[in-house]
């Protein structure tokens, strides 16, 4: 990364066509992760906390703030309203004292299950927009250039972890003749947690 | 786009997938945006007015809504703020008074220049982070199937706006032995404007 072989001239218009591309990419997002889960009265980084200790398992609040993209505080701040809600349960491994972890509570897996089962009740504007990407190419983008942008930044734990969450959601996830369902990821967990 | 050529499931996990990686690629931006702009005391909205009025010489609160991906009262009220601050001036022209027109004005353009001439002063990670690609593929990633996203989102005329700033960006900047210069963009208002 210490050669420079790049004018200034290029970085600087590659680095803000990226932001303008990418803030563009997050506002349409944004709107669509909304929509899904305003029923639910939740905000976007409650759903991602839920999102996150469900499909990891046994996460800590510093898992959740890294993979969730958020300051620790946050993480906590979220974490600590979903737990008042009945959402999320803190818990402490008795072999490891310092770390705070969090676990989705039946009432929390059963919220998640409801949003899953109604995902397609509100309009999804990306996938309309990556439609004609998957009909020409036989299958949806896979981002590889964002993806090893996000890798080079984040670095490769934020990628297992991504990856990680994406398979239990994979494996939790049911479908047939076009109903979902879901069944809940294995616990992962090593013993000695304070249920 | 009828034709659903796709299960729920990996509708459900593209869709999932694509929205945080959305959210990790606009987390960095961000963060090498507001580092970028925190000495000029602006905000990226406002940043972001800023630019595309200088770019687009002569745009409309809704053009800048539009291209900058915010709300017409976010674009408004932060284009009064920048007027009070003296780097914007509205107008409207005579031969079309229902439209409010910005320009950026003297002020405001040394602030950009000052701005561009000091864009490496700060960090930029997204830049590092796609160094890698550059140099395997000898240029830096053109992100083809977000682009294909957005635009199917967002409508052609939204595409034309963006390409039509990055090409005034691409003019208006000179480097010569690694110091940036700029030089204004052309006026490209038809008559008429009262300024």
């Amino acid at each position: 990364m210490s050669e420079q072989e790049y004018s200034i001239k290029e970085a600087m218009i590659y680095t803000q066509r990226l932001a303008q591309m990418s803030k563009a990419l997050w506002k349409a997002v944004e709107k669509d992760w909304q929509q899904w889960i305003k029923p639910y009265d939740l905000n976007i980084n409650e759903h991602h906390i839920l999102w996150i200790a469900y499909h990891l398992q046994g996460a800590t609040i510093s898992d959740i703030a890294k993979f969730g993209v958020m300051h620790v505080s946050t993480a906590f701040n979220f974490s600590k309203k979903l737990e008042q809600r009945g959402y999320l349960k803190f818990f402490k491994k008795d072999d490891d004292r310092r770390n705070t972890y969090v676990l989705v509570t039946d009432e929390g897996e059963e919220l998640l299950k409801e949003m899953t089962e109604n995902y397609f009740v509100s309009h999804h504007t990306i996938l309309d927009g990556s439609l004609p990407i998957k009909n020409i190419y036989g299958k949806f983008p896979e981002f590889l250039e964002v993806m090893s942008v996000i890798r080079n930044v984040y670095g490769e734990d934020f990628m297992e972890i991504f990856e990680r969450g994406f398979d239990s959601l994979g494996e939790t996830f049911n479908e047939s003749d076009g109903r979902i369902t879901t069944t809940p990821p294995e616990l992962k967990l090593a013993s000695g947690e304070d249920k």
